[in-house]
């Protein structure tokens, strides 16, 4: 189980954030393994998305895990919370998959906290995550992890913070036996520090495949995006700001 | 979703310590939660012991999260990497249960890499297992997540080291909408700084229903332990020490 020095796992969502992710990691020259939960609620767009993805950008091996998040609830994305009224249309969405660090949520409304944190929060997903792309890193002899977080033009996730990866470098360092022997996988968040239209314009630049990503949260049966949500909306700002055509399927626009 | 301020999700395995972990949160005065994971290896003496455990124990809730690690492999545990020959018998045990903490696993040899750490080290277990329960605890509202960790008897486990416990601490006050809102679940270890016989002792002044414990590696059909692996020595040594008397069904003897 030797570290090979140039290979990364991918946690692989099917949204656009963590396709520029994988992409950016393929071109650092690293191998790159992908990484997707598979939340149980069924055919997923999102995931169908991540195989897409995985295989355009040459993913070596692309690893689907089923974790039914829907039992632990606590989020209006796990259908145990409620998607108020603000929200594009009503129904069961699942649970969105990983890698996209939350940087294509909508945010559908405040808490009711007093803290800005959108309903769509799904607790503890990025530490679930990247304990399983750490998990998987180490058996696979991958250096990192990488993922799509990004915390520019929405800052609400927690999860998504800066010091959120910091502190979890930590927990991979002190809580493996790659750790312990001095090659613990590193959590990259390549585009912590980007916007919308900069993550577009880097995709772009490394050939992402967008017209196979999906953002939308309620994308129809056949995959084409609301293009009236906020994560649609979002979307295409990003796109119009960096001037790269949308080759997003929208059901109406 | 308010905090009860004396609610705990306890990671529950089948196994003596996570029992003595639940009896310690019961007698602690709080209503608990348990949370194990399935690894799909079939029917399970392991997720049996837990249910029994839960229930005697009075468990306000007892939710088994399906995940299937045999995919990410990299243990002996984990059916692929190969269990040596001095252990037990060999056949695939499937993954262990949470909350066990590795402290009942068997050191069945060294690993290759110059490190003390035994083969059966799963990849990133007890990361995965805290952020699980870390969801549960946020979506329950529940204050504290509790893990039988022990490293007295068994220190070669990385991830079950009071650092390593330290910093995961730090990685659910920072991911999680609750530590933004400052009640972030504690990562509560309470039998880290107990030998097996401490916590043999501990767990019969609770009434932790011990019988109904698994801690050998290779049970039989009818869950009897066998006995002889180090897991079973070393249960068997605690109950000596502790001058308790030893409930478990062996095979052989």
């Amino acid at each position: 189980m030797t570290a090979s020095p140039r290979r990364s796992v991918v946690l692989l969502s099917g949204g656009m954030d963590s396709a520029v992710a994988a992409a950016w990691t393929r071109a650092e020259g690293n191998a790159w393994l992908a990484l997707s939960v598979d939340y149980g609620q069924g055919p997923s767009v999102e995931l169908d998305a991540a195989r897409r993805v995985a295989r355009e950008l040459g993913a070596a091996e692309h690893l689907v895990l089923a974790l039914d998040l829907r039992a632990v609830g606590g989020s209006a994305l796990t259908g145990t919370g409620e998607i108020p009224k603000n929200a594009p249309r009503k129904r069961d969405q699942g649970v969105r998959g990983p890698g996209q660090g939350h940087g294509e949520a909508e945010r559908l409304s405040k808490s009711g906290t007093g803290n800005d944190i959108p309903v769509t929060y799904v607790p503890a997903r990025n530490t679930i995550l990247l304990a399983l792309g750490v998990a998987l890193a180490e058996a696979r002899g991958a250096n990192a992890v990488v993922i799509g977080a990004n915390a520019v033009d929405y800052s609400g996730y927690p999860d998504c913070r800066p010091e959120f990866l910091r502190a979890f470098s930590k927990v991979a360092e002190l809580g493996t036996k790659a750790g312990v022997e001095g090659r613990a996988p590193a959590i990259l968040a390549p585009l912590i520090d980007l916007s919308k239209a900069e993550i577009v314009a880097l995709g772009e630049r490394l050939g992402v495949p967008f017209a196979n990503t999906v953002s939308c949260y309620d994308p129809d049966p056949e995959g084409r995006a609301c293009g009236q949500c906020e994560s649609c909306r979002l979307r295409r700002r990003g796109f119009a700001k960096a001037g790269v055509f949308d080759p997003t399927r929208y059901a109406r626009s």
